[in-house]
């Protein structure tokens, strides 16, 4: 049984609900250890139900721990879901309110009735995916030594002529001959004046010498992600390039420094806005600094000024400060850290 | 403008909606041209709002047509929506249930109060989706043209000893150099046994000889999908699997046969599904004939048994009939098909 689950039913006592319907497919993965596409999980301590339909039916009998009973969905899953409910006596069950379109969420309600009392849950798995267990920081540190490898063997591509897009086509070449299965977002090579737009659409427009390219790569590694971004320079470093690509690795430095437990995170997300303003740059820093990375490459805790929350041994998230100068480049850097029980470490390599 | 905005404003009225709340990113690249990542989108026939955030903003004021007006969305966009609708007196506002999460929609009802009513729509625009325009289809050929082009020069790489990733790096490669802008789903590369699996995800399994590779790959070309599956055989094809692809290859010439508009679309299914139990392997045949492809993989009209509707001009899908022999082999055979105003185009090769 995995362990995940024990901490589950707790919860659901806590919330005093007899079963949760996981309907996200990252919290799917989290709970089985095997990939939740096109399922739904109904999880109580009677019995767990794993719901998946024909074309997964073969992988899930093969894959799928005898902890979970497999359930073929025929026809209509929000009937079976509601038969399953109404059969072993669940009479509160939870469904997980972002992750359930309107339109499903009321049809489990017609057909099961009023036998079943569907509750709104938010967040109850992943409040325990925010800590990485060490079997999942394993993956995510291979698929970071993956990505840092790729950003590696790139440089040597990065030439005058050479389109956006062959540079993505080489990385996405690169990191499943190093054992990833994916990579874990549209790869963003961003060259010159892309490099403004955060989220650049990795385009057929050629590098050229004297700009700069930014490179933004996350990779899937057994289900779990990496996310770093570099930028690089072709050519001879201009001195507003120097200057600003100093300000932002500062900025990450002293966001860093600040990382330890029961830290309040929106101080995190402070320390690099607080030293970009200071620098006069502020309102070139458009966006938060990091988020939460795991089995989703955007997940809790995001690394915002708006967060209530405390930092905790075992998140990882990214960080990300970034100066967006409109019509000549933006520069952003991106490293990944976990929150160590004295402090935190930079899975992405060696800062200083 | 937009001739689509047209027919939805017709379509709105119809269903005496002031507004529709567009939230699925396929449906608001539709309308706007313009792609559609983390945005929301209002349309009323007073004003059209594209909301979205600071990542995206400088992209929007760039690539968004006039006929939309540009909201920033700071802190939360329920609040932002339902402050639009107040302010701009629309009542009656849409919004698309299989594509808003359940807590989305409560906030947005919590923010309008009781100003507001919500009214949930099911496929406005997915209905409008379903007939591609001359300007869809350039881009979906294309597409197409690229994963051909791709599904040819693979050829070379199919040798024993090599990984089934490393075949999808390959393809991956590949397909950016010819001008897509990323593969449309993970690219499936099932070798021997795992051509079973009909979503197998590609793994580190080496091709052998005598056994057959089955590859299902589609490319993004311009927001437009792509989706074809051949299936090779390394050495002498053995009579079994001559057997099995001759029967999946005529059912799939079956169902092609009897596409032409008005013809109910359950027909298509059971042309090929008829055939394939003729031959006795009709419980091997685990998933529908097909599905709808175009700015989704997978979109409407889905090819089943359960369809109600009929095909009409325009209407672009695949057509996939397979039969899986659990633990031996695999066979799918996957094309695209145009309806045309006399029959259908099969836009991916030429049949017989």
């Amino acid at each position: 049984m995995n362990l995940h689950i024990n901490g589950l039913y707790a919860k659901l006592k806590e919330e005093h609900l007899d079963a949760l319907l996981v309907s996200s497919s990252a919290n799917i993965s989290y709970l089985t250890d095997f990939p939740g596409r096109d399922a739904y999980l109904l999880i109580s301590k009677k019995e767990n139900f794993y719901l998946t339909d024909s074309r997964y039916i073969a992988e899930a009998k093969k894959g799928l721990r005898k902890a979970f009973t497999l359930k073929k969905i025929n026809g209509s899953v929000f009937k079976l879901v509601a038969g399953l409910c109404q059969g072993r006596g669940l009479r509160r069950v939870g469904f997980e309110e972002r992750n359930l379109p309107f339109a499903e969420y009321n049809k489990i309600k017609a057909e099961a009735k009023k036998k079943v009392e569907l509750i709104p849950t938010h967040s109850l798995v992943e409040e325990f995916r925010q800590r990485k267990s060490p079997q999942e920081l394993a993956k995510m540190k291979k698929a970071i030594q993956i990505t840092v490898a790729a950003l590696k063997f790139i440089q040597g591509c990065l030439l005058p002529g050479k389109k956006e897009i062959e540079i993505a086509a080489e990385l996405e070449r690169f990191i499943r001959y190093q054992g990833a299965q994916a990579s874990a977002f549209d790869i963003i090579v961003a060259s010159g004046p892309n490099s403004c737009f955060p989220h650049h659409l990795t385009s057929e427009r050629k590098l050229k010498a004297q700009e700069p390219v930014l490179i933004d790569i996350g990779v899937d590694y057994r289900g779990y992600k990496s996310d770093l971004t570099r930028v690089f320079f072709l050519g001879k470093i201009t001195s507003l390039f120097r200057r600003i690509y100093d300000i932002v690795l500062l900025a990450q430095h002293r966001a860093i420094k600040k990382i330890r437990p029961a830290v309040q995170i929106r101080q995190i997300d402070a320390a690099a806005r607080q030293y970009i303003n200071q620098k006069g740059y502020g309102g070139f820093f458009i966006h938060n600094l990091g988020h939460g990375i795991g089995l989703q490459v955007h997940e809790d805790p995001y690394i915002s000024g708006k967060q209530d929350g405390i930092l905790k041994p075992g998140m990882v998230f990214t960080v990300e400060p970034a100066i967006y100068l409109p019509g000549k480049f933006g520069i952003r850097i991106e490293d990944m850290v976990l929150v160590t029980h004295k402090g935190c470490e930079v899975l992405s390599g060696v800062l200083d």
